[in-house]
């Protein structure tokens, strides 16, 4: 492990991470609000601990080989450095008292998991607004694929670093070159961005308002600049706008580079999607059913609230227009099901992802049809290509793997006096990268009645369900150190 | 398929079912209670069916072989058919109004579940709560593995019925020939359903209860003669005497065979009673730290109730010494996912059991290992030996398609009206075999105000979760019909 090197591109993290901090202070400039020594201060601790550590590093060549022990552990430090250096503007905020929790808000965005410890979210600064969203959308389509666009050097031998932060089941490359990849996935991921803060505009949200929400949407991340979240604005066309692009965030980011390279059909072709899609029309009917008569009178209200919880929770978003904990228990399951799930490989939302549970439906088909035919020999094919045996073992490790750390932390947080609907959800949710839970962190509650130590595991939490659990498990694991 | 031979197996079950019903026949004449007449009528209809299905099916010689398709449609109908006239006792006594009723009650019975509808035990004719205790006995070791060991002629081509309805994950016959071993298995289980008889009587049991709470502990079904369950007798000696005897029906029935044959270090030899015994120490320790201070103030206390309730949960048999839907949060959710875990295969308890559980784990973690060591070839071993792909597979399909039962059939309760803590109690209860389940189906309650639709559900569960998932879901595979 050559932990110089980890340590100089820690740095450099930091270093953009310190630059990032300059547009809430712009923002914090404009507005004239009582943020700017808070953002100043955050700037320059993490540009002199970025710095320090490019310095300390002696980084005289690049070194173009890294190897996937190094690459995960780089990103595993980086993430949690990040979310480090991040909680700075919160900490320094009068809204924040204890690090843990602006580090439990730090992570919570930069994850895009979307949970939060503050109770009068309107009462805060514009700018630390601001930057509550701005990271969520500087996590979306991930750090270390930033970095890689931004600085083509780190590409080189950047592919293990892209590897441990985008784990994505079948990964695609869009081009030979790895640094141009990331440039298409984040030159997607901001026109997107833009075009949503354009419909928020024409809704008739104000500029700050409408850039805080796509900030928050395309990575399916949930933070709002509201206390009801969405439901503050009240309005079916933001809630459709909004259930469009949270739909579009959930879809793997190179079919949308695909579509605009004139594949029209694209996101029907393709597995994943078309489940992604079926399945999320499934659970909104199916949710409407329930909810029309019971909470909703007619069938469009019940149709428009139904599909946006539905939506939010299955992209991983986590925008709240209705407060899921009083409907009938079948909604309330389907929620807590839609957690599992997820979106696309290869968008910007967490969950076990559809692509996994689609391979895991054929293995399962796979294994009734072998005991009808037992001398068959069957392979499970997903877009007409053959899953390779290493594949759909490691697919179902994941799954299994998600399972057990669901069932570790909520045990946890059962040690740490949480009741069990509380635990489920919160686990769930911040595995997922969700954001609200159930019990008493659902979507009219928030986190921060909770314990400082259950506030630091829901934090690794998140963390594991960003980096989909093999980056930072892997390095818990003894053998990974041994020799 | 050759359904003569079917039907013909399914009436000399029948046959044999009626004439078990003889039992409780002669215990209604000694008591002089009023089930003389139900048991006389549900006797006659259940002979006179068998005799019928096996007139009619002329089985003029004894066909040998029968395939492993004819072996699962077997086991899976004759499961169903000796649900359906095991219900007739129930049907015919004025505790039960509606079939609905008296199948649960039946189908809870002989899958040794122990999930009730009665709402006043005690108010019932003593007959039919011996009937009610003997079908959990009958049911527990196995009814075709009963029918194989008294009618040795079933056995020569009956490995196919035995493999159907004992589906364990690692198979070992005790003998070469399958009569024989079937003989051994039920001998062990007289002999300590015989031995928990006396102990019980040494501890003040009346015969009656002695006989009928033995009847079901040893097949970890957990029906009881009283209302209140074992918290009825308040006794230290009876809660340790049925920890001991559930923990013994919680092990693989070999393994008691080898241990008589003088393989004393058997239990901690064998890697899954190891863990079964190990986990349910931990369990209980785990939840003795919970209660003690919260909700027992001794040590004593907290270690006697968490133990009881720990072992009856783990070893799927349902008995309740306390209600632990008053237990804390972390208690609560202890005994929620040990209802997942089980027993040992080869055991006549449920759920997942502990020999997948140990399979899965080390398939995660050679997946971990794997990823530190990509060009290592590993195998997966318990009791050093060498689990093969297939098995695997096997395993790893058997518990996702436990979890996709268990969301599913959740949901199905969802639909009905349930409360989703309700729901996943009663699936994960009825699927495991095990009996009390969660919220409004909690160990102080009973199942009776369950919808009519819920109570068929929750029937098919028993048995899907009593014949291990594949014999009962290969039959709604479409492809298992073709051709």
């Amino acid at each position: 492990m050559r932990w110089w090197f980890i340590a100089g591109v820690i740095g450099i993290l930091l270093i953009l991470l310190g630059l990032a901090m300059a547009v809430p202070l712009l923002v914090s400039l404009y507005y004239h609000d009582p943020a700017q020594e808070t953002f100043l201060k955050s700037l320059g601790i993490s540009m002199a601990a970025g710095l320090t550590l490019v310095i300390l590093s002696k980084r005289k060549k690049r070194d173009d080989y890294i190897n996937q022990k190094e690459g995960m552990t780089t990103v595993a430090l980086a993430w949690t450095a990040i979310g480090l250096f991040g909680a700075l503007p919160f900490y320094f905020s009068p809204e924040f008292i204890t690090f843990t929790d602006a580090f439990f808000e730090s992570v919570s965005g930069f994850t895009t998991t979307g949970s939060s410890v503050m109770t009068d979210i309107e009462a805060a600064a514009p700018s630390l607004l601001f930057w509550r969203s701005f990271i969520q959308w500087l996590g979306g389509m991930g750090i270390i694929v930033l970095s890689i666009a931004i600085l083509p050097f780190l590409g080189v031998g950047g592919i293990q670093l892209y590897k441990a932060e985008v784990p994505s089941p079948v990964p695609d490359k869009l081009t030979p070159r790895l640094s141009d990849s990331a440039k298409i996935l984040w030159v997607v991921y901001a026109v997107l961005t833009l075009l949503l803060i354009i419909f928020l505009l024409g809704g008739g949200m104000s500029l700050f308002e409408a850039a805080c929400h796509a900030f928050t949407t395309m990575p399916t991340g949930g933070f709002s600049t509201r206390n009801a979240s969405i439901a503050h604005f009240n309005s079916a066309f933001f809630d459709y706008t909004l259930i469009v692009f949270m739909v579009l965030a959930g879809i793997n980011f190179t079919l949308h580079f695909q579509l605009l390279r004139g594949k029209t059909m694209i996101f029907w072709e393709d597995a994943e999607c078309r489940f992604f899609l079926l399945f999320t029309l499934a659970m909104t009917l199916f949710m409407t059913w329930d909810l029309h008569g019971s909470v909703y009178q007619t069938f469009s209200e019940a149709f428009r609230f139904a599909s946006f919880q539905v939506v939010s929770i299955l992209t991983t978003t986590g925008f709240a227009t209705a407060d899921y904990e009083t409907f009938p228990g079948l909604s309330r399951m389907i929620l807590f099901f839609c957690m599992f799930v997820g979106a696309s490989a290869g968008s910007t939302g967490g969950g076990i992802k559809c692509s996994r549970i689609i391979v895991c439906c054929k293995y399962v088909y796979r294994e009734l049809f072998k005991i009808i035919h037992p001398r068959s020999i069957s392979h499970v094919k997903v877009n007409a290509m053959v899953i390779s045996n290493d594949v759909l073992r490691s697919i179902m490790a994941f799954i299994t793997l998600y399972m057990a750390v669901f069932v570790l932390a909520s045990l946890m947080l059962g040690v740490m006096g949480l009741d069990m609907m509380t635990a489920f959800g919160a686990v769930a949710s911040c595995l997922g990268n969700i954001g609200p839970g159930f019990g008493s962190v659902g979507p009219a509650e928030n986190f921060a009645h909770l314990p400082a130590a259950a506030k630091w595991l829901l934090s690794f939490c998140m963390l594991l369900g960003r980096l989909e659990l093999y980056t930072l498990i892997i390095l818990i694991v003894p053998e990974f150190w041994r020799k």
